[in-house]
């Protein structure tokens, strides 16, 4: 027996552990973000967490459909990847006094979180199609869009950072 | 005094952090491939993973080109994102006992490295830039590159799997 309470035998399986896993990620980035936002400077980056936190507790009403559709109880594994992401961040903001070096490991901390979200949606979505539900890759599509738009946003900000100091 | 041996008081200090975070993620990378590539079933799936290690470890070498040109110390330091995404990737894998389902799980947990990855490269590029170092973010890309095509290489499968099972 494994470290979970089930094993995991078919594609429909695979897809509920991923789906409770993404589940307690997007718990605990909404848990997060006002801390990272409390502690950027920029008034963009600051702006873009905060707006980013709110689009974060809708698609977590959004995962919350998903369990609906599918008939299963709503529930959230702990998922070591998240939690070594945040933990980094933590660790290096902890480290960092310059308001501007802080906002730069910010933004960094912030596209890693989305980026883990990025390919675990894009799983999701691929075995929902495989599982003959195309209504749910449907809904995880519209975050995983929003997610992609999160991240460029993120990457503007970063550019605009390094234009300002060349 | 935090976590670290030293405070990050620069973008110097904060560049030099984050890479000493990707090269342990590339040598952890280095070592958990070819026990990935162990599990795998699909000859496709098998094969691009170990190619990918051929390549990871000339990324390790890479890295280690970018520590010289910075007259810097080669350094790895404890990464909990990437620990937490091979414990994950480990954690699944020993759930499933299905081939084709292990090969799915399989696939997804290389895409969250890899997406971990492009995070991290796409920063430390930025910075690179930053700092007046074109040389470094010219080495730099080219493992971004890598990367980028690993994962489109990884959603190729993945589609191809959904074709099949369609």
């Amino acid at each position: 027996m494994g470290l979970f309470s089930r094993d995991i035998k078919t594609m429909h399986d695979l897809f509920v552990h991923q789906l409770e896993d993404i589940y307690y990620t997007e718990v605990q980035l909404v848990r997060a973000l006002p801390d990272m936002a409390d502690k950027a400077s920029d008034s963009q980056l600051k702006q873009n967490l905060l707006l980013h936190h709110d689009e974060t507790r809708a698609q977590v009403r959004r995962l919350e459909h998903v369990f609906d559709a599918l008939g299963i109880t709503m529930k959230a594994i702990d998922c070591p990847a998240i939690d070594g992401i945040i933990e980094e961040a933590e660790n290096v903001a902890a480290e960092v006094s310059d308001k501007s070096v802080l906002d730069a490991a910010l933004i960094s901390a912030a596209q890693a979180a989305e980026h883990y979200e990025i390919a675990r949606y894009g799983s999701l979505i691929a075995w929902a199609r495989q599982l003959g539900r195309a209504d749910i890759a449907g809904l995880l599509q519209k975050t995983l869009d929003e997610e992609k738009v999160a991240d460029e946003m993120l990457t503007s900000l970063a550019m605009g950072r390094l234009r300002a100091a060349c």
